[in-house]
């Protein structure tokens, strides 16, 4: 296990900040990076941070990165379709937290289903971009728990 | 719209730290609510804090509190079951955060259906105890936003 | 057989008139339980008025007036949930009638159960407080069809 | 917006009083069109009365009248399978009420599915023929209330 | 009760021996209707013959009949969607006989469910035009066995 | 091809005249074997009737009988069960006449399944004993028609 | 075969034109049946229009027009709740298109459903009244392939 | 684990011996709970009875006796509805014997689901109200099996 | 009706004590036949025991044994699939109690469907091989209760 | 909003006049794009077309071309498990028509679903190749209403 | 464990090579049962071959083989709605490996269900007879690798 | 057709050997691919292997390959989830054999469907690596019986 923390945004989320922002906020991707990579250093991690609209090259990410400290991951749509996904991240060793800038459990029923939740640690949903410095604590606290980092 | 925030435990959360800790942690529900405490207060708020194994009593405490700045919400098995509840939280005024200290997720089908969820700002599930600070902080900042408290 | 009929309201309704008056007005309980008083009286009947936001508590209400001459039961959220109160209702000697405020048919599906209706005498939603009446009115027509009251 | 409130009843209506008297009562069609109007009277308003066993004569109806006060609805087993005279139906001005003789909730449960009260202001099931003077009696304060008639 | 036996076929009928004779054989509704007549008058019967396209003028044919002995009733399509002709053959006094020419059972699964097969004595699909002399067998037995015609 | 109609009944059916006569009627197997023998006889066919209550040996009956001109088949209970006692039927030559004593459709659910129906040539519920006699009438026809038997 | 395209509306669109304007636009019947008129015109064709409220009439006119050189068919509600009439249109011997004004798919589940369409040739919804036009193309692109017309 | 036998009952049992006496008997609360007493104490335990129509107070009474030898727990209706007694059963450390009074599996399908079965040690339904005494023994084999008591 | 209580053991009851004893325990079916014999015995019945593999043996067994005065089933997986048994049992005059040694409500979904438990007096599931006994007590008592044996 | 209609063919239209082509036809892709660019240009637009057989492509495309006209998109099976597509595609700018060039209504089930249809202003299926070129007039017409291109 | 497999094979499979030829193919009972002894030889293993169509008969078999090194089964239908034969399977030794001659993947869907697989080794579908090869190479390989037979 | 066997692994079987051993066992994918190679070569065939976590990429595969004497597939997480992949192998011309390493049958329930099984020839799975040896000689043994390769 090392000290770095991956962050994998998945699908439209390249657009962030930029397509509708009413339900996903002004800030862009690359803010929600630069506001991971300073919550990682306070709590003594570094991140890796990968976006895709790709299906598969998410999951050669996540086969990269597992052996990483632990994953914070917004997988998009393919959060609700790809079993793929969920078996890639069924193979690393440290926590999964989920993360969804809107809360989903409010939207279209076919967004209440997730592939990964069963096997994530934690699932955080509607905080916003805020949502991804809770993950990052989450597995900080974890990681520190049992010793590492 | 006050400065306090309403921390809500439902059933069987009295137990806390005695009932099932391999899920749900060693804290008691006064560690909890003492944690509510420092995190409200560090970001301006005051806390009240109530828990009842009794659905009538949540709903009556729903009631009385419900012009608070915001609704921390752990409302155990009747998140699943109570629309009561629901549609008590559905005439508060400040944002609604509904929190789980597992992954409800990733448990029985019968505790992925929440009746809350579609009316709450944002659903925090598995951080553990971290929840309840995760929960106080989006309302903070939900509220400073618009320039409330 | 007496001559009273039973009035009974469920959760939130004691917030009649103040929330979400759009769906449900701007009558108070008190409001509607004169206007229940009033219809009544008229009818030769007393009423016995009732609520609670705690399932035990209208259970218990239902058991203590089950040999009235009728019941009106608004029960609120717990209609869709509540086979307790279903259990205490088939025990009632007089006809039970169903009152909605709001049209729940037209609203989220959950609400579409009810477990009292089957074996309620009628099912009145929609015609705002004015139910109230039209259920006084249905049990008064009943009991003075069977010579009673 | 005129004074005059459309009555429609549909299949099988016309045997009021005859057809399965256990069920729907031994008043007639005629009676429970005599009652409306005197109800109707009584309110301020003319009834127009129709009664088919064809869907589109129904249709057809509806169409003429469509420009009514309201409109008070048993549409018999039309009711669950119709949408064409729920399309209808949406295309009037004044409220819809929906009227059950018996209490459809406690029948066959194709019997619980009605096209047409989600467009519905109101629904009514099991007051027997009362439930039309309820309609009308709804009708009319709504009416007044928008101080129209 | 009389000694006549309704026999109604409903839409689609009117064109039998020309409609898909694959499926329904290459005699006409004549053809059908005559042999009704035969296999009736060889049992001490009359037969009143109707075809519509039209549900409604279905529902005012059984009203009319209601009276008649027995009713052999191949409703075609509306089988599988007329609520509204399963009430009209509710209230007939004497036996119904569902009959189709194909099994249906062996078809599309729209066509498996019957709203009239609950409440008829017997289901016949599959016999070809014999459905409907066996139809006719079986109302005369039942009549015969209860002393009538 | 040969000349004899096989005529096999399923489980409890050897009860026939005793169990539950108010559905069943009062005719035993014996009465319904000599019934089908005289109607196949007047039709110039043999019969071959087994009756078990062991699907196994419905199975080697089907087996056995399998270059039958036909088969009428009320396989009791076994209808709504036996994909075995499908896959035997599927492989006879002639034609299969599924009969019920009583109209299933009419009874509980778990009755309106059938695995025969799809491949059987009819069905026939609820003629009583008469159906057997229309089953093997229907065979006739088919096997005349053919220039058969 | 002829040089006839028939082209039937179904309930409720003799209101295009009033009916919810924002949905089906400002054209009447009227102008939809003239734009037919004029598109088939171009591609060498007749229309036969018709319109009515009534299944049973819609299904004497697909039966009266059956040898028509296809049919252009928007039945409104009815697209989702008769068989009989899909029944109809399987005897027809040209090409049937479906035509919705509005986008269906994208209204009430209970419109997505459509008995017509898996034995149509074409669907096309959402594209206004140009719909009609781009059926009569189709249907026009199909005889001359076949030599037709 | 201490030498007492907890024994709960739930809503409208209060009214044994009243209410539907052709579903519950005639024996009352007070009978029954006699006769656990004396079963009990036939196998060297007390019993501690508690009965609410409160689904809070009946969790109360879980939390407070969780530490009783076992439970016999006949829930009424709560059976069906409550997850947060479930979550109250779940805690104790004992034998959990669920009783039912009628059998609930011939009854209307909702009472075929039960939450707190799946962690029962056993379920008795429909033995009267000796299942009371079946509950006790189970309790009494099943700690003496591992020298308790 | 005799005095003789049928104990009928289904599939794979035979291997009883060697089969998977952590969910059946380490008693044969000699010894849990010995043990219904000696309570039978003590409540004044005697016993006649049957086990088989075979569904077919255990509906002869049934239709045999029809006379006793109760029945003690433990159909095994026949309890979840076989109609015909269930028919079997419907024709049966004395009360039968449904006995399972495993609580069958916390183990697969498949198993928790009942044909037989509908029509049985009793269910009993969990209690280990007491339950047998249960089984004989209820059947006593009821005997008894009708002033028989 | 610029001048060209982006045209998006999904998985396995590459092979598009090879493929199956009893359901697909004989024009290969390059032929169907050259029949969108020459309706795109008598109405004035220019077209963009892509393919390919990844989802990542795809919704890279339509993220690159989203400030298009108009969408013309058969995404093929895309469609029917794609939501990211659909979330890509609810961020453009103009119209997005669906086209498919078989009936996908009257093939297999999971082709009766499209995650796109919901957000689209049409749907086209089942006219061939024609149907690009109805996309792009409805496209047109869309875009001249609002005095665009 | 012995060095014998047990090959089962179930209803209907008696008269392989005459049934349905096209998707069983023509090898009979007797060469798919040579073919296993040949296989089983070349892996040093001897085969006991059974059939039969009595589900009784087949369990009975299982319970006498279960301590063979392991089981080739073909249930036939069994496989769909037989839980008994699961249960007996349940209770062998060594590894199930679960054979179908043709593909049942592609056939209805009632035999996509199959009782046996989730508790099998493995499942061979549509392979043809060669998958009884196949599945004692899989036998012997895990024995060979436990150091067995 | 070509002598090549098509042998395509999908998402995630890059890291066999690695991933989840207790489940996947110990062999790597070049271990599965030598293994593949030398049963081709046994049969005289040559293996073109290819593995992807693209979906897109694996439908290029296909595409290109779509001549080949025959593809072994084990698409991993896409069988459960690609309609896509299924249309490109539905163009391949010789047979598909779906082979999964593990029995998917007994896994979670979304495993259980495969958009692939219903167009392969065959399906293996849980017989470890062997099943693609078996996939192998499956494909030989009918292109053998075919004359082919």
């Amino acid at each position: 296990m090392t000290g770095v923390i991956a962050v994998l945004n998945g699908p439209n989320l390249n657009l962030l900040g930029e397509r509708e922002p009413h339900i996903y906020g002004a800030e862009t991707l690359a803010d929600v990076q630069e506001r991971c990579r300073r919550a990682a250093d306070a709590a003594g991690f570094a991140v890796e941070c990968r976006q895709s609209n790709h299906e598969g090259a998410l999951i050669d990410a996540v086969q990269e990165l597992r052996h990483s400290a632990g994953f914070v991951v917004n997988l998009g749509a393919y959060t609700h379709t790809s079993i793929a996904l969920r078996d890639a991240l069924a193979a690393v060793s440290g926590p999964v937290i989920e993360v969804h800038i809107s809360n989903v459990h409010a939207r279209e029923s076919f967004r209440h289903l997730s592939y990964v939740a069963p096997l994530a640690t934690a699932v955080i949903a509607g905080c916003g971009t805020l949502g991804y410095e809770f993950a990052i604590a989450t597995i900080a606290a974890r990681v520190h728990l049992a010793g590492g980092a």
